[in-house]
């Protein structure tokens, strides 16, 4: 069997595991050919575990330096996991091995390795606009704790809050219940808002330039 | 006639018809005039029907070989189905005649053709954003289920609902529901939202930098 | 009175009338010295009007030739009209004076002309958006108009749920009511989304190519 | 103690003052350790005005020269002063300390001197779109007032309707509300929509244009 001929059967499989695992989510289907598509699932597996020994075996060691080979690694460890731990959670984690598929397909794996080259980059920005969130997190929690529990009851409650005004998502509901009991909160709201935007918006940038000069 | 004096009749008889078939929408407009609508309907359909058989007469097979010239024969093949078979859809589908405007008007045909030579260099992230789409949908699917039927009862519901939050549209009211039966499900709607947009992003830069290189 | 002198005088008096004019919307401030402030209303009308004749009178039929001259003229005649003909709209529009500040002041003139540059090279890509509403609009009145009507009822309050739906604000409200009386409709969303965020994107692209070509 | 070492130790106690005053916002923890915790807090206020007083002492009148030194001086102010004044707000501005990480780890300081370099060049559109906000805000407050006051009740009330409106949330609402008492109100919602966005995406433009010829 050719390096292309193999590859292509890999991509084939993991195509058809993608598809059996979405035609599990159907009660109605698995209810019928349940047992089938129980089977095709462990049969892709093995394929996988057998492909992933066979590259062990081949390069050695040298396997583990290669970090798209980790990436699968870890991911056929996840889908192993299930057949003897916990359910609900682990079982659902299995169709994270369909994205082998971008190790596999080299133009996937060209765009995903373009996209990491970006990260480096927003790195800094990134690190800014986690202390701000954790600043005007423990703020609004000190101001607005007792005011407003449902939205700012408790740290983890209000970066969850803050995440969602930063996604721009139903922030004047929020602002304006809280307004009713203190007037002044907009001012908290407009800053943070301002400020929010104005460093994705440089985050966005530092992609883009990252990305033309690519 | 000349070339000019011909296009130019047809782009007013496209705009003619595009004010018939938005004055049908009206059922007073229709319920007075509707006989002459239909008329006027009629007539600029056979203006279209017969230019097209001018031109595949004019250029032979040759014709079939620009893809705007097919794009004509799509459209006005729409248009003549409704006279026969079923109508709401087809119908409502008239309108797309309008659409013709875009090939006769050189403008549009030229900044159409540029939005369409951005689509290749986005085809591969659109692939990568189809492939975490689907893996997201299953995973969503088998997790919450049982939790959230109305946004995650099966494949289909979920890939709307996961559209639906990728446009940043509502999403923490879906989340807020679903954190009140699963409290870790925060991490599920953050990580989607942070990949699927970083994604969007990457996507408009290949666009962005198509655009800036024409 | 210099030039420097007198142009500072009339942005003075345009700051003075803003603030007037914004006092005005307080009737706790009308019922005080409401009598006061119309007075500074018309004083700074006055000097708006005199200014434009010296003007007029300095440059003769040259004054008509310049844009930036018929935007003062137009703005200090709606300005003037309210004092004879109707009230609530038109009073309301005497704010527009304002807007003078940006042909006095010379940086904001550059950046107003800036942005206006910005027009014609986003004009085709406008054209085929307001395309794309239109044939989208009667299509969807067509279709939805007998099971939405609160959406889509008629013509102009279709175009009205498009721009929204443009805006991204609230349309899975709208597609979830109506995907329960016609199932397959979010094919209609999802085509409408993508399609004109894609239109829209490219008309950004568009000013932000002529903005960095400045 | 070389340099590098005293501003590792300085970074070490933001990050552990960070921490403490995290934990403080838990009323759980503070029924437990808020002693140790206000201790802390306390401990790590005198490090850092130690450290201030030390800056002052070797630097002399130099020290007031570089606008990173006034930052450190305001934030240590702020934090001082809850010790005796008023206490929620002044107490919740504590937290601000924490952004004196941005003074002290230098790819921080270098990735904010950035972003307020590109502040200069969104001037004029940052007082352009100002312009815009208050003609619109007391036009909007004199037509619609009456109609709905708890949108437009005054200019305050409608300024804050307006950004929420810019930043594109929950507008339809609003909007199709004044609707149905001012039906011809689209046309203001739909002009304000598109020259605010207009003039938004313009002060990026600035801001990516700025960021690319660094
Ligand atoms: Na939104
Ligand atoms: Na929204």
């Amino acid at each position: 069997m050719t390096r292309t001929g193999f590859q292509r059967f890999i991509i084939g499989a993991i195509i058809f595991n993608a598809v059996t695992l979405g035609l599990e989510t159907s009660t109605a289907v698995v209810a019928r050919v349940g047992d089938l598509l129980h089977f095709a699932d462990r049969a892709a597996l093995a394929i996988f575990v057998v492909e992933l020994l066979l590259r062990i075996y081949a390069h050695g060691l040298a396997f583990f330096r290669d970090s798209w080979n980790i990436f699968d690694l870890v991911i056929i460890a996840i889908a192993i996991i299930p057949a003897t731990g916990e359910f609900s959670v682990l079982r659902a984690l299995r169709i994270l091995r369909v994205l082998r598929l971008i190790s596999v397909v080299p133009s996937m794996r060209r765009v995903v390795s373009g996209l990491l080259a970006a990260v480096p980059g927003m790195a800094s920005i990134a690190a800014l606009l986690a202390l701000v969130l954790y600043v005007a997190g423990v703020m609004a929690t000190k101001l607005f704790q007792h005011l407003q529990p449902a939205n700012f009851g408790d740290l983890g409650t209000t970066l969850f809050t803050l995440f969602q005004v930063m996604t721009g998502e139903g922030w004047p509901d929020i602002a304006r219940d809280l307004m009713e009991k203190a007037p002044l909160s907009w001012i908290f709201f407009v800053t943070y808002i301002v400020v929010s935007s104005f460093a994705v918006l440089n985050m966005f940038i530092a992609v883009v330039v990252n990305g033309m000069d690519r």
